[in-house]
């Protein structure tokens, strides 16, 4: 690649401060299986985080789609399905992993890129035909969402209470959990998410890890016999300090998990402001670390000959809505470069 | 831990050599799931070792049971069953992760801990009542076995030709492949095992790596559409760099994979001739990196105060069998200590 | 019940001719498991339906829901998905029965209750990312359609030629079998179906059997251990005569299929030009045997104490629309009496 | 067939009263899937066999190996086990079908064909290591056995008092659960069973019916959304009519199900003392409708030519165990037919 990528925020390694760790402890002997000491400290680093009156559990795996696998699966029995919007990762960018462990995904349309109680509600009354209907029992939220819009704590709250009334399990993909709470548009605190949702998991992916998701299962019912499905869907990592190590630096002192995060959308920020100043339209705004501006398509083949990113859709007849992602390896100046290739086509 | 453990091959990080590229490597971008070219690389010097006649894919995922549960899975019809012996690890460490995909597996007892032509005809034999029976359709071996032993290149090739003969997949599960071709018993390479199998895995976990295990799919039918399992199972890490980076590292010029495992044996063997030459029996002939010897229960006490290690099971009233593992990453001086330390007692 | 239903067209037991058949034959021994004399007859009188060129095999199963998971799961591999539409009887009515045996169903909106051309390359266009989405493989088709609707042969074709061309497996569910080929709107028969489609079934339960239904494996590549797949499910009847009595007498010289279906067509079409001489508009033109006027909501109430019907939805403030469904055991005078009271109220 | 058959329990159609109850009943028109009045009644005639403590549901399907799937797979989370004997019918001749609902079974060596309190206990003991195997759950039973040996109540009150400490589930397969209770060895009731038991099933298509299974779910919290996971797996006929009204006659005044019961352990037993006066030895006890004589293989041969029957297992180089079965529809003449045939040879 001689063009700088913004197709994604998973093209670089990992953050300095975790391959240091990872070589400092190269040598200290461990026991296998997540029962290393530095899972432990990840977990109470994290604890820290989601309020005293939290009483669940907290488990490491490889891969995003590995944390809905287990965390869903674990959860439902056979005939119970959850409810998603059409756009949801597990929908369309999972190879049908969830319907693989026999669930089915009923889908509701997104606003903004999101669930609503309303969409939820109607969900339930299509879909409650017994025995004929497979049951809705889960409500998949992702946040920040595919499109990088986030949850209003009042949102998530009015979600919560509807699925405690309707005996709902409340499930959160935090893949780009991260953006989400460092997002200028977020008023919602971990402690807040653990406290609302039944089950959610933090992405170490995208905040800086080589890999790695932290589930964090809030509801103790819940969380018995977790690891079992872990296991048992091949998440499990016989060198689990791998996860553990990355997870103690992502929450240590420096607080590197929302330091990453930040400068991801700061990034985005400044990459949005920039083309707002060109006197271009965004397709939506700009709300974590990825954005949408919509181009003229001379523009946008212009632009392609420097930097890589996803022509998102035709707008009109000769404009197109790109999507450009940053993360927390994004270097400044090819935002600059990015902002003064725009001013000059 | 204060105490050395010898209780398995997993308790330290990577060799040196994968840190540093991991370090070297980290803000170069890449394309993901597996598109970049670290794997591609790693992918080219595996091939090289798999003679000229291989024609098919090779693909890394992020653990063994992941490897097992893909290869297996990918290649089954609904109906069709695993033949493996009662210790295999699919059997007895893995949570029902094959049942889980829907999968009968017959079990055979081992000899020697391995399969055998004839062990493989019974398990067809009693397994033939059409359609009331799983149909037998794919044999299970793991090389070097749960208990240390190698298979031969002539047992390979009776059981190739056999499962051949028999419209059976040979699938080789790798986790301590390394150990296997490095042992003092083994006899076959690893192309020798690619002309054989239909598809096998090299186990970079036991081998020196943070994680990670490259299947390689040799029949070609079964390599179609073979990236979509590893999507579904939740085995494809969005960093696929972690992984080829890694598999580049093993398979370099200085032959890390091979250089790994034969020091884990040359500690195992100076483990067990020192254990010898105090007049100690052992359960098993030592052929890779697990040492079985028979010790009085009072010396394994004195031995447990200084080294982790499994008592393995009780031989006589007063005598147990225990196990002791040594990886790329054991000390010679720690060897020494145990041997120095069973000496005295 | 002291009102006479048009619910369903499975309210009653079975033809009269299939119980003298089961009483007649009640004591002579048979081999189990559909290998009794009597599935061997019938499968021979549905082979004479299917021309020449058939080259498939045929199996008898207890459910409609049975026969789609058997037919379904026993083609797929774990990765491919189905495609049918949004209204589908395996979307809404059989519990996430496809899902439970892991496949994702992939929907379309369907035109006049059915697939179409457009609709399915639409779904191939937007499930094309591989290998993140799960691969469309199989189409599911139902004829009649959920709400009594009839593929033309030219429809049939232009799917099975679209099928062929993408490598996709062409499925019809045929609980309405009969329905629809009894139908005025229909122009295919049995034989053309089998030519066009890779598997199909057809219907017994709603054509006068007190349960069953005929899969029918036109693809010969499909048709390999077929048997197996039935069995595992939970679908092989110890007593299979059961089954095969039926279907021998369904396809008797009496042709007792098409006349039991041809029965129910025409009471459904005489309701409806009954109705419709009352002046009464219709959701949809009369296929088969499910008739949907849409009535002022007084006048549903007022049939509704004396006939057993769905409201199928409020058509506007003050009309809804009703489904009205015959069977081969609907008596003339019911329909009589229904008009009559009609034109009452 | 010219020849009568020994082979099985299933060879002819069912009871005539059966045949008469659904003959007379053909036209009523009842509601569909379970909810008509015939099961109602069904229901309502176990109940009253099954105790006044017995606060459970009672569910109706078509097969035995689907009885099995879904009081199986609905009782357990997917990482949980079954514990069998290793000769169980779902071990070994269901298609792996409990398999394929995601579930491992752990076999056990059987004692007189049954499990043991000590057998348990060692299962559970050598599939404790948390989470690397799959956790023990479910204990399953079938009675009587597949030899035909039935459990007294000491027995069960062992296993049960056994599953209760142990947190497990205790479900037996019925399917010649009349056979059991009608045996000169039984002192159980089925009320017994429903105390003793979770979840067990009434075999209805060994004890006269055409087909079906009663599911009797005696712990309430297992019975939740129970109708679910018989729709879900294709359970469920649409004339649900035809289960209710066969138990229904099972259960009626004349108390067929155990009348056919008895007949056809009288015709065994008539059948092992007409053998055992001609000086045979047997392979066991005859308990049941199952006879197992040993008998020279030339004797075997000449008996074959008039009577159709399995050779179970060489006993020695000139003897074989042979299998009898009889059913409620044995006439007695074919036993003295049998029984002067082996006088003559």
């Amino acid at each position: 690649m001689t063009t700088f990528s913004f197709l994604d925020d998973y093209s670089e390694g990992a953050h300095p401060d975790i391959l240091r760790a990872l070589t400092e402890s190269n040598y200290i002997q461990q026991a296998p299986y997540g029962e290393d000491s530095y899972s432990a400290e990840a977990t109470a680093r994290i604890k820290a985080r989601l309020g005293d009156t939290f009483d669940g559990a907290i488990h490491y795996v490889a891969s995003g789609t590995m944390a809905n696998i287990v965390s869903i699966s674990s959860c439902l029995r056979p005939h119970e399905a959850v409810i998603a919007v059409e756009s949801g990762h597990i929908v369309v960018r999972e190879a049908g992993a969830i319907e693989a462990t026999g669930h089915k995904i009923i889908v509701a349309p997104p606003v903004d890129g999101k669930l609503t109680p309303a969409n939820i509600e109607a969900a339930l009354a299509s879909n409650a035909h017994f025995p004929h209907m497979a049951k809705p029992r889960l409500v998949y939220l992702s946040n920040a969402t595919e499109t990088g819009t986030v949850y209003s704590l009042t949102e998530l709250k009015e979600i919560s209470t509807l699925a405690r009334q309707r005996g709902l399990i409340l499930f959160l993909d935090g893949a780009r959990l991260g953006a989400a709470l460092a997002s200028s548009k977020n008023d919602a605190t971990m402690a807040d998410i653990a406290s609302l949702v039944d089950i959610f998991w933090i992405g170490g992916t995208k905040a800086g890890a080589l890999l790695g998701e932290a589930i964090v299962v809030c509801n103790p019912a819940l969380a018995e016999d977790f690891a079992f499905h872990i296991k048992q869907r091949g998440g499990m990592l016989a060198k689990g300090r791998l996860l553990g190590i990355q997870f103690q630096e992502l929450f240590g002192a420096r607080n590197l998990f929302f330091e990453n995060a930040r400068q991801a959308n700061a990034m985005a920020a400044k990459l949005a402001s920039g083309i707002a100043s060109g006197g271009y339209a965004f397709e939506a705004e700009t709300a974590t670390n990825q954005v949408f501006p919509i181009l003229p398509d001379a523009v946008v083949s212009a632009l392609k000959q420097h930097f890589a990113f996803y022509t998102w859709r035709k707008s009109d007849d000769d404009h197109s809505v790109i999507r450009l992602v940053t993360s927390w390896a994004t270097p400044e100046h090819q935002i600059d470069a990015f902002l003064a290739r725009l001013a000059q086509v």
